[in-house]
């Protein structure tokens, strides 16, 4: 589902610094007081019944931004140390550490019936946008093919909500473990954009970091994969239009895997980066 | 300075999962109460006059292990708040927030005359040594050169502790920039291993993910580059002897960069890997 003329809405409301669409709703932080935000966690950014991780690092930069002078959440080191219930409300908790000229860092925990859901470690700054950069390496070796070659797969688990909340175009080659023929590469690639015309911004690139299916699968693991850490780093801000992501990883093994992903932007900048360590479910490999 | 007699009785000790060292001594942590343990910042693991973040990392580690039921840190997200004085009592807190029995998480503060120095968030788990990963990636495309092609060189700024703390062989190709040459390219390879005969174990592995001098110089940018975040993860139990440091960036930008570390042991595993955000110093470039 893409709604263009949304999309066109979108691009001026880009450019006035404003918003207005189902994910801005969807992440929306009411201040109650100084360091606490009350929020809804939306029922449609789910993998089966867990609110997605990236979604929920939405959350939390939004407030941690709001909690700070600087702008951008620059960077942002997450544990996920329980499942969030979807569709009821949360309070954001953010701690100032230290406040300079350039950053600032906050300790910023998502609670949900008194319960430690999420906690943080917040860095904001500010990023100018179209600065070009003084050195940026190759963009990854193995491009995402061109849009019309993609696919969009929505991968088993995937039916209640998240998949109808984001647009995404998957490299077909990275993609065989649907059908039971794991590359044997971990190495996911798509394209990614938000269906109801958000166009990127910080609270997308959280999303977007997280939103591949875990590159495990195509070592022949079976299900989704719990993170355990997922730290990123918002690299610069990101132009209107399709954001590229590559999903890649170094090493599985005692039941561990990393999972880096590169978000590239529509104008070749690379906007962000992040490393997950998450766990191959118990059941294991097929 | 190399203690040959002192690296055999090293080995036994590891062996025998003790280790007296330097090292261990300077990164001794003494247990106050649940959850408070004093220590001592060690002067000798600085560069000028500040302590190395690996060091600290190191310190955190031991005492977020010695709080959890785990052995050891499999993550660890750091934020570096404030230079930490050296030479001076601090102490660390362990805040559990969730244990399972496959990993626990805790936040752990460095806090020195009443200032948060360091925070991090510290998962545990337990690795167990000599697994074969399910599947590993190629190690890097260009290897450190072999040993005795490498150089020990001592870096400027780094006269007062830390050069003399560890014991570093340098692929020269990546340390053009000491002579004025930086290569243009954010690489740095070298060996590590401890002078003192302390073998590689999680809290050395700590040490090295923050050994290397920053890659921003081979940029050509001035001076030591602070770190805003580092978040490393131990992926295995590192055999005895030298390891191979792999330091490379991605991104230099608005004077924000990245940097990754990957670690091999002698027995060819990777062992660590590591992304810090760090900013390039006020003087900026040659």
């Amino acid at each position: 589902m893409v709604l263009e003329s949304g999309r066109a809405d979108a691009r001026r409301a880009v450019e006035q610094g404003v918003q207005m669409s189902v994910f801005a709703d969807a992440t929306a932080v009411r201040r109650i007081e100084e360091g606490r935000y009350a929020v809804d966690v939306h029922p449609g950014y789910c993998i089966g019944a867990a609110p997605n991780g990236g979604y929920l690092m939405a959350l939390l930069g939004r407030a941690a931004v709001d909690a700070s002078p600087h702008a951008h959440p620059v960077s942002t080191a997450t544990n996920f140390l329980r499942v969030a219930n979807a569709g009821a409300p949360a309070e954001i908790v953010v701690e100032p550490r230290k406040e300079g000229r350039t950053a600032a860092t906050s300790l910023v925990s998502l609670v949900q019936d008194g319960k430690r859901i999420v906690d943080a470690l917040v860095t904001t700054g500010t990023l100018e946008p179209g600065t070009d950069p003084d050195w940026v390496g190759e963009p990854p070796a193995v491009p995402v093919p061109p849009l019309e070659d993609c696919t969009g797969a929505r991968p088993p688990g995937d039916e209640n909500g998240f998949a109808d909340h984001v647009d995404m175009r998957f490299d077909r080659t990275t993609m065989g473990w649907l059908d039971g023929n794991p590359s044997g590469r971990p190495e996911v690639r798509a394209w990614f954009r938000l269906p109801d015309g958000h166009e990127p911004d910080p609270y997308v690139l959280a999303l977007a970091v997280d939103a591949l299916p875990p590159v495990s699968l195509n070592l022949g693991a079976n299900g989704w994969a719990p993170t355990v850490e997922l730290t990123w780093h918002m690299r610069a801000v990101p132009a209107p239009g399709w954001l590229a992501l590559h999903g890649s990883g170094r090493l599985l093994t005692g039941g561990w895997f990393d999972e880096e992903v590169e978000v590239w932007d529509s104008a070749g900048r690379l906007v962000a980066q992040s490393r997950q360590l998450a766990r191959v479910p118990k059941g294991g490999f097929r």
